[in-house]
């Protein structure tokens, strides 16, 4: 095996970062996502092995998910030692110059069972972000600034400090060829990036619409990771921005014992309409 | 104008029992809803004069929410002197022999900007009932049984506490033939009252549609009432089941602010998957 580095296009919280442990890639595809604590790696790693066998779950439906290659113990990216890491596609390899956006779902990311510690920590964090307002908020991003030719990554701390307005804003910026720090992002590549067949929206939409009748999973605290590459508009041309979505953070999921996920759904619908209204406007 | 008289068909909490006051009909097609206490009363008029008076509401939607004619300061149904109520469309006006039910809708009965005391209370109910696990939880029914020929109606306190099992039985009571004391019902109306072109699923599946764009209003604690007519299933004909689906309640109707109901939307989309399964069964 190739030696394990630090990812390049990492976006949302569990980086490796001032010895903290976080994820890594073998430069040739594969993402080694170190197991999380108090049991959520063996949850996550559970949940993969759940549905890489599912015969349930559609083929086109499953392209939406990380490609998932067991599990393994490598030398953990802080040099604390070998840890259990779930091995999953590196979903951004063969991109040079992703922008990429974690969005966590659901107005609610507990459920019930959980402790009371968790619950109240999960609904604290739920009404301080746009969670319960929106019914999505923002947990990372990193979006490439055509002006300043350099990716604008804003601190998780500010990013859970988000208001309505913020998150919504940031959907903009997302798409826009002007300078991330002007207050009206000119969404120059929406209709490239969120539009066409193949583009962000139709995915989601196709998502959505398992997501009506499946009730297999309930996807507690999972997010949509949404990415494109912005070198082909760089380049005038190329391969183009090969937007994709991506579910990712499978560390609460739950059988779904015949309901119909409606947390994610309804979350999944409201971030779907913001979509919309940017390709409208 | 005629005396106002109890409505023989109110199957939800607020029924003018034991000296409480409840709701009122003319017997002419009107139905009269007291205020209800700590602003709702006024709360929920707002809701009618906007609503009423909204022109972004489509046609085909307004058909879903009782005509509103104001509001009229009569004796209460208690005796307790006069008081002002709203003034509605009696939605069963007309129906000799109507089973009912009223599911209220959401996840969560509580929202943004409520006090601790009101948010405390609705989280417990939340939690307590189906909605956390359905998306919805029953707030009251009266189910014509045809075996036994009387309405069979269960105690707000008994329905407040049904569990998953109990919540989706009663869906399929709610249709069915055979004797409601008997634990596996026949769903022998399913396709006549839940089918259809003009059934209570392709009403939902109308309303849902609109419920993914409508960013006017969130309908905290709303509830979809639906009700269908038995004379014509005892009759043999006649002019059929005539099932219908009216939203009621909107004593903590919001502004949407240009967000979708997410709330709703998921409670609603749970709701319709097991009218689904039930007609597929």
């Amino acid at each position: 095996m190739k030696m394990l580095k630090d990812p390049e296009h990492q976006v949302a919280g569990h980086m490796a970062k001032d010895g903290r442990l976080g994820p890594l890639v073998d430069g040739e595809g594969r993402f080694f996502k170190p197991f999380q604590s108090n049991g959520r790696g063996e949850n996550e790693a559970k949940f993969y092995e759940s549905f890489s066998s599912n015969k349930n779950v559609p083929d086109h439906i499953r392209g939406y998910f990380p490609v998932y290659h067991g599990t393994q113990v490598v030398e953990a990216s802080n040099g604390s030692g070998k840890l259990p890491h779930i091995v999953l596609d590196d979903v951004v390899y063969g991109y040079s110059n992703p922008s990429g956006m974690d969005v966590k779902i659901g107005s609610r990311t507990w459920y019930p069972g959980v402790s009371e510690q968790y619950f109240n920590q999960c609904l604290k964090n739920d009404r301080e972000t746009t969670s319960v307002s929106l019914g999505f908020r923002h947990a990372g991003f990193k979006i490439f600034d055509h002006q300043e030719s350099r990716f604008w990554i804003v601190e998780y701390k500010v990013v859970h400090g988000y208001k309505v307005d913020d998150a919504t804003l940031v959907l903009r910026k997302f798409v826009s060829s002007n300078s991330l720090a002007d207050s009206i992002p000119d969404c120059a590549f929406a209709s490239e990036v969120y539009g066409g067949s193949n583009g962000i929206l139709a995915q989601l939409l196709e998502l959505k619409a398992w997501f009506e009748t499946q009730t297999l999973y309930h996807f507690s605290s999972c997010s949509v990771y949404m990415f494109y590459e912005n070198e082909s508009i760089l380049m005038k041309g190329g391969g183009g921005a090969r937007a994709q979505v991506k579910l990712v953070d499978f560390t609460h999921v739950l059988d779904g014992n015949g309901v119909v996920d409606h947390n994610f759904l309804g979350g999944l619908s409201s971030f779907i309409k913001f979509i919309q209204d940017i390709l409208e406007s």
